[in-house]
């Protein structure tokens, strides 16, 4: 029987081949820097359920996303869906909660997420990504904040300047733009406003005569598009934001560039992407403000700011993969403890377990087998340390690295596995 | 809107309310324990997709388990479901890629698994489970190794051989005793003996007239069944795993105990089950050898004895929580920076980013707050300490447990956070 197309299986290093995909200790060690630059900055994960009502999702992204999800109505008769991303989640639990937080919320999480798109060659149907949101201040302090977990999150995986580049954007000045260029024309409608961050969204994906086109149906000229998009000027907000990363020592990672204004409707303010420097790959990740989210989640109940980023795992290991950043994953046994008379087992046993006890990583042939292949086993395993019962009170430690062998008391064993 | 029923949201700790059930905190010390147990014993984690065909688990369980699943029918026209146990997605895995590793595989994995029962109170649709499998071994030094798995990782708890037992009994002790019963009958018939299996499975929870009398439709007598259950006598191949869990000290954490025989059709040889000392809670923990599933799973193509056994978090959190075996974990946050000088926001930032660096969990007010604020935050975070920038040169630190307050150069202040 085979997986389900678009899913991957994670097996543990060494994989057993190069169709293998990525181990689960390739995925692990992502989620752990993740974590870990998360906890830095003050951030406390959540979790929600993979399945969640299908309306959740059509209440944000309106009822065109069904197309995309994996949604089917259950044996209750309730329509749900596969959780596409985690922002609609995070907006419940904290719509329902939020009176019993100290805000702003700084909440993370590691979720799987899944699409059902039609089938594309190597195109997945599920994929994990880091999720940091920042809720209930406007002050762009939190939209700094949250860029510089951002950075930090790519540095701790050893990339730096050279490697990512993070694209600031703000729809406040895609609106200040629009407003002016519509001035002394009809009233605009948000649908039209919508529709010009569509078509600035697809500019570098889409032939200049169609822009052109229809930038010309909402009253702009490309030329003019492209001149503020080119003028590169920061908002008061943006410059607010710059400053704050200077002083971290980070506006090296950031430049203002107005082509970035995001997909969804949602957003509200301000936006980014972080791009490998090369231009090799998709983005690597994506975010920015929704101060509307929370309310219309709610049904109007809890009105709270919010921004917040994705990471997915995807894209992030094919860069890491790229420049090298991926760490060998094979040295996780300590010890190899050799039984070699097997009138010594029990004692061996003893001596396993004592080791685990203090923390060590242990393994030992499971049966009798012969000295030659127990030792061929320990260096396949890479264990730092052999350790061979002698007798009821004494083992021989041999350090795998240095030849060094020295023998010592039983209970001695741990404090010469340095 | 709401969350569906019988899933649970893990909302970070401090807890927002009694009725908002574990927090994710809770969750992840649970798996962080599972993962450092099974690191000791050498056993390496994978994962596979929580959705797979509907036919691998059918082709397990047989068609009867449909009722109990969340399954549907993908936008692909396949009969899918969303995993309800690990076992047919290991044996998938297994089989895919078993040459390319060294036999025995120890591998476990810490899924999300989901069932669709009818809804009764409080009873969850999806759990997480600590799934350690041991593959490729006959040997009852196999399930001794496994067993002694179980016992650390509830060890790893804090509990003790006062708080939970290990009741240890073998489906092949049970099949001889069917053997035995039926000589003389006419050849019996493979479903008899499950029948029988089944009969024995539901004991304790059956009144004992209908037992007799489901057992005397076999050919037994329960008397009969009780005096074999109340012998307790160890087969040769479990007393070899009794000796061997002797040999660790593990010994007074389990007993043989024939009651157990475990429901699934697939069990071939031992099996067990963790139960509270007390009989307060549902079984902790079960498995046991399931030598032909490899075989079904991949169509005959590998075949591979196996065994494992599955660890819920539900029973062991509420098992944790009434042995006070649960820690506090209110204490993430190590810094606090104050800012009570706006002027000093700038330098400020970049201590927060350098002790960031630093690996300290920091925080500090995203915007201008009144310095008795600010205290009261740091406090309420637990914090260690709370350091203010006093120029560009000093750092003032407190360490709030002993009240001692420094001066010290911006560049050393990591060092005074001891």
């Amino acid at each position: 029987m085979e997986r389900l197309p678009g899913f991957r299986d994670f097996y543990p290093e060494p994989l057993p081949s190069r169709d293998a995909g990525w181990s689960f200790d390739a995925r692990q060690y992502v989620f752990d820097k993740w974590r870990e630059t998360a906890r830095r900055y003050g951030f406390r994960e959540y979790d929600g359920p993979p399945l969640e009502s299908l309306e959740l999702f059509t209440t944000k992204s309106g009822d065109e996303i069904v197309g995309q999800l994996y949604n089917f109505t259950d044996k209750g008769d309730r329509a749900v869906a596969l959780r596409p991303e985690m922002t609609p989640t995070l907006a419940r639990m904290a719509a329902a909660h939020e009176r019993n937080y100290k805000k702003p919320l700084k909440w993370f999480a590691v979720p799987q997420l899944f699409r059902y798109e039609r089938q594309q060659k190597g195109r997945l149907r599920e994929h994990f990504q880091f999720n940091a949101d920042l809720i209930g201040e406007t002050d762009p302090a939190a939209d700094a904040e949250l860029i510089a977990l951002l950075i930090d999150t790519l540095r701790s995986f050893g990339l730096t300047e050279q490697d990512f580049v993070i694209r600031l954007s703000s729809r406040n000045a895609w609106h200040d733009f629009y407003q002016q260029g519509r001035e002394g024309v009809s009233p605009s409608q948000k649908s039209d406003e919508y529709n010009f961050f569509q078509t600035i969204d697809k500019l570098e994906r889409t032939a200049p005569e169609e822009s052109e086109q229809k930038l010309a149906a909402l009253g702009f000229s490309l030329a003019g598009v492209n001149r503020f998009i080119e003028s590169g000027k920061p908002t008061a907000e943006l410059q607010s934001i710059l400053n704050n990363l200077a002083a971290r020592g980070l506006h090296n990672f950031v430049k203002v560039d107005y082509h970035v204004i995001r997909g969804l409707a949602y957003y509200t303010g301000v936006v980014f992407e972080a791009f490998d420097a090369k231009g090799e790959f998709r983005a690597i990740a994506g975010g920015g403000r929704y101060d509307n989210l929370v309310k219309l989640v709610s049904g109007g109940k809890v009105d709270l700011p919010a921004l917040g980023f994705g990471m997915g795992d995807v894209v992030l290991l094919e860069l890491l993969k790229a420049r090298g950043r991926l760490p060998k994953f094979d040295a996780v046994t300590d010890v190899f403890v050799l039984i070699e008379d097997e009138q010594l087992r029990s004692q061996s046993l003893k001596l396993v377990h004592e080791l685990r006890a203090a923390d060590f990583a242990v393994e030992y042939p499971l049966t009798p087998a012969r000295p030659d292949k127990q030792f061929k086993r320990a260096q396949e395993l890479k264990v730092g340390f052999t350790a061979r019962v002698e007798s009821d009170a004494y083992v021989r430690i041999r350090n795998l690295k240095t030849r060094e062998e020295i023998v010592a008391g039983f209970a001695d064993v741990a404090n010469h596995l340095g």
